[in-house]
């Protein structure tokens, strides 16, 4: 199995001195590269090309297109941030739609809240689903939480179809190019509100406020101009370019943390003082925004 | 000059399909590549492998034995935070120490407090001031203000023979290897509080949490049991591995910040927000402290 996976190697996974090193190579000028220690899963998708991969420094990462999405390590800062601060600013939650989140991630942290009555995940690519819950634990969780409900198809026109369905939507996207592009329009977030009640709010990750602070300041204009409310919050991910990372909310009712917010006990990042201090800006975002 | 420092390349910089690569060396597991343009200076000093590189990403940087110290892009996070904080924790600071800071970027922040009287950098290296000076000067600021003293000299041996001298000494040292490993013994935070002034406080980097909690731990212990007042916090400095990256204050009265805070107006990434929420630990680390 091994020798033959390693038979192909994509383009980003190579043999140096006899050590397999995969390299990002999304980004022209900058590289990083993580030294693994086994192929655990590799096929080509009809969307692309999705590996798990053992690294020696974070442990089982997804790696789509030969992008790190997630790893065991630092998956759950990303996933924890994404789906917690939503479901603690709604009073009241009890039907979520994920778009995207693949790894599962998000449904695992949103399943942590028992007052959920539905979770609907909607990712378009089924194999990546199926590799993390079968080779990804530590991220997916082996979520088998009845009340999550997996649907494969493509979140854009699923959403178009929805109207004040749900109370909480996280469009938990990989980068703005390949599949998640068109997660990243002005009409996509229009469907989002549309989808939402009227009491229901959105986040959606949007990118590193360092590289790409163009594409978070057009989602933050988006939303801002579709919703009464909006606001940007940020958290540290270790394996993603820059560190710092971006997520924007989007809400039909003003955003206002609980007085004593009830963090569910066994996260690993968020809790009651990241939950305040997430939505406090550094100078040149605040500017920029 | 570019065609003689090609000649001899260190093993860290390659030229890879006629571009040339800087690859920091220093972790096993993980491998960052920065695209440079030129190499603007190098030089081995007697203490380490001096370079000043202009990178694609992060334009120009400092480069110690092959590890990338600061950047003109992102420098100024990691100074800003080392120096801004301390200083609005002191009620009132006249004379400031700076341990290390080859890049002048703390020396730079520091003397944006018109009530300093006295900044005293004392760094081993002076191929390091000298050459961040010349060409590094979106960290150094071409630092001219009279008030900074540069001292070219061991931080150890320097702080051993002070006593009662200093409102606020700042410790920004390289890693704990090569020059700086003494800068993070108990030994030498010992001497720090005995060069302080019966209301000083200190700061020192500690390293990241995410692949060094075991540093920060030892340092915020040892720190802890020095001092009467102990406290970290953290900053996101894209160029470091793993993004976060924490602080530790030492002090010998309370921590509390002002009811005000006046932050210098010219700040990139410090304001307001950012010194109250700077204390709030992600859950990992405030377990682990």
């Amino acid at each position: 199995m091994k020798k033959h996976l390693h038979d192909s190697l994509p383009p980003y996974l190579k043999v140096e001195n006899e050590e397999l090193w995969l390299t990002e190579d999304d980004r022209e000028n900058l590289k990083i590269s993580y030294r693994i220690k086994e192929v655990i899963f590799s096929q080509q998708s009809a969307f692309q090309h999705v590996m798990i991969l053992d690294s020696y420094d974070f442990g089982r990462m997804l790696v789509l297109d030969g992008v790190v999405q997630t790893t065991s390590i630092d998956g759950h800062i990303y996933n924890e941030m994404i789906s917690h601060i939503p479901l603690q600013l709604h009073p009241a939650a009890k039907k979520v739609l994920i778009i995207g989140g693949g790894d599962c991630g998000a449904a695992k942290e949103a399943a942590k809240y028992q007052q959920l009555e539905q979770i609907d995940m909607v990712e378009i690519d089924e194999v990546v689903v199926q590799s993390c819950k079968e080779h990804l634990p530590a991220v997916s969780g082996n979520l088998s939480d009845p009340r999550v409900r997996f649907i494969y198809t493509d979140g854009v026109a699923f959403v178009k179809e929805r109207t004040k369905e749900y109370d909480v939507i996280i469009v938990d996207s990989s980068d703005p190019v390949g599949p998640a592009e068109a997660l990243f329009s002005r009409d996509f977030y229009a469907s989002i509100r549309q989808a939402l009640k009227d009491d229901g709010l959105m986040v959606c990750q949007s990118q590193s406020p360092i590289f790409h602070l163009d594409i978070l300041k057009q989602t933050h204009t988006n939303i801002r101009q579709l919703f009464p409310h909006a606001a940007v919050y940020t958290a540290t991910v270790p394996t993603y370019p820059g560190g710092l990372w971006s997520f924007t909310i989007g809400s039909n009712i003003p955003l206002s943390l609980p007085e004593s917010a009830a963090v569910p006990t066994d996260t690993k990042y968020v809790n009651e003082a990241v939950l305040k201090q997430c939505f406090q800006l550094p100078e040149f975002m605040r500017k920029a925004l």
